[in-house]
């Protein structure tokens, strides 16, 4: 696999950053995942949007990340791979960077964030698809700004960890009562006819293709509230699914024991897919 | 500066790790800094201990990282760096080490864990503490469990460099109403004449000196209460002061814009310094 570090292209076992870097120190650093079909990046503009108010959010100096600039690497990623045909995904972590001595506060001005990117194959979920998914509950103790994509996602591994051993897709992690979205996906009920799924504030990352899926489901007439929903509520939805980059719609069948509507993916979930495809 | 890197005693330009590896990708890891004085390690066994238990709560496999042969490595970097005499601090990380494909859930059994670890001269922060620090208060957004001390840092670095932007030594977290920690210290108030911090509940790391402080505190006959306290009543308290391996005990005498006290550092802050001073 070739990847890129700092502007260089380089084979991934002679890639290496320091131990010092603040990616490693302190999960110092945001990322983007972004779709590629035929060569072609997939909602390119919001992913480096949302690069960009990472960036900011976090105070790392981001002039030098310009979609074109981002647009460019990842294109030229997917063309040293070999990727210009099919599903790809490009991967894109920018940190503080790197340096000595390590502190809490950021280091001295001037030092350079530091980039690292990979693209490698993707096969889409379609078995999954077909059949949906099951998903496990467990409690979000994640921090309080959930919408900035940092690489601080030791919570989220561990959830993920949990779905797996628990023989599920995804765990989809419960505030306050209510549902907030999955590790590395968001979550959408069916109640009552209303499409609904939680608003975009801090407890959530606002994904991308959550909003590609809200828009398309408000163009085509669906009822939807983006207000939260409880874990009762949930139970009795019509049906349910995921989305995210990797996932598009994925419909859950299962929440814990609780069966979701009728066992099997749910109408809404199957036009909303075919609506958003990313191929 | 010799590091260390998975079992090789290496210059720091040299050493170097995979871009693939957890601690940078998710700050998938965990770390102690340990305090050493004229070649000895300060509550090794204490740093150890939470270490191991560190890495339980997170799920990565310990039984390479039993205290001894931490101890060993961290008094070999002493050595290999000229620190046998005068002050210095040990730095290790353990990470979940390095895996193809990036996934959240945990890389395959056998990932060997990445360990990286270094050692620094220190010099103790003796001019803040003849005159005290201010410290700020901000919303404690981290999440649900500070009690692991994980390399998911991203909100304490961001605090921190708030502190360093107004001019204060420290930022200190406010939960719920009451004071919980700072983003590398505990913090002690004197209330009505009893020495109260923040029950080492999931909401705080239970800090080494922390606990040292409480133990000598309760030996040499002082009223402790380990309850949380308000943000008014930190404000009112007759002194207060941060615990930390690398602070010791450090007077507090301003809260944002209110002096504590009379201004000056406390007589209990004093008398606990001396007596659990790291040298």
């Amino acid at each position: 696999m070739i990847v890129h570090l700092n502007g260089r292209y380089l084979a991934d076992r002679d890639a290496s950053v320091s131990p010092f870097d603040r990616g490693f120190l302190f999960g110092d650093g945001v990322y983007e995942v972004v779709r590629a079909f035929d060569g072609e990046l997939i909602e390119a503009g919001r992913h480096w949007r949302r690069l960009e108010r990472s960036l900011r959010e976090v105070r790392i100096a981001g002039e030098k990340f310009a979609a074109e600039q981002m647009s460019e690497l990842a294109l030229r990623l997917l063309e040293e791979n070999g990727l210009k045909r099919g599903h790809a995904i490009v991967y894109l972590e920018i940190t503080r960077g790197s340096a000595t001595p390590r502190t809490h506060h950021f280091p001295p001005a001037g030092t350079a964030p530091t980039v690292f990117a990979y693209a490698t194959p993707f096969a889409p979920f379609d078995g999954q698809r077909i059949n949906g998914v099951p998903i496990i509950l467990a409690p979000d103790e994640r921090w309080g700004r959930c919408d900035i994509k940092s690489v601080n996602l030791l919570p989220n591994a561990m959830a993920k960890q949990a779905a797996v051993d628990a023989g599920a897709w995804e765990t989809v992690f419960v505030r306050g009562g209510v549902v907030t979205e999955g590790t590395s996906s968001n979550l959408f009920a069916v109640i009552g006819g209303v499409l609904r799924t939680h608003p975009a504030t801090h407890a959530i990352l606002g994904g991308v293709t959550r909003d590609v899926v809200l828009e398309t489901a408000r163009a085509s007439g669906l009822t939807v509230d983006e207000t939260a929903f409880t874990v009762a509520e949930l139970e009795t939805a019509e049906e349910a699914f995921l989305t995210s980059t990797t996932n598009d719609v994925m419909p859950v069948v299962r929440v814990d024991a609780t069966v979701i509507g009728s066992g099997e993916p749910g109408e809404i979930a199957r036009r909303l897919g075919t609506l958003t495809a990313h191929s």
